[in-house]
């Protein structure tokens, strides 16, 4: 099983991702993404699922309309692990 | 714009969509969808999406893995419209 991140590794680690929210309870990052429209929202949904079935790491996800807010933890491990990082930094790449 | 449904004809249309549970504040119906994985969910929401793009009207809806919550209102007529309940019968197609 991937191994919940801790301590300075964890504090290194979600400073590269300065533009996600850390969440407590349960332990997760959050970030909230704009588009144009609909189609250009699911359209990014769309490139994410890709990886995210491909990775076997799935995000718990919400859109109403132009929005889209991403939510990563990893329910196994009971909080953040080396999955959501990877996740999280391909879902930043895909927004672009 | 699209009026707001009231009364008897409100009442008459809900009947028939019996799988959704309508919410109050804001006015709205909600359903949940369970399926085998996230591929198989996350490939209902794109037939979904493309429907919901055709009509001009989408969703408010979240995705957890295999779970799909899909809650439909129509935010310009501050409440269920009959944007909302044809919406709602797609999606109960796409779902079978």
């Amino acid at each position: 099983m991937t191994e919940k991140l801790m301590d300075e590794a964890r504090a290194m680690i979600l400073r590269d991702l300065h533009e996600w929210t850390v969440l407590h309870d349960p332990d997760a990052i959050t970030r909230s993404f704009s588009f144009a429209n609909f189609a250009e929202a699911f359209s990014f949904m769309t490139r994410v699922a890709f990886h995210a079935e491909a990775l076997d790491h799935h995000p718990d996800w919400s859109n109403s309309y132009n929005r889209v807010v991403i939510t990563l933890t990893t329910h196994d491990a009971g909080g953040l692990t080396e999955k959501d990082i990877e996740l999280a930094k391909l879902i930043d790449m895909l927004a672009v």
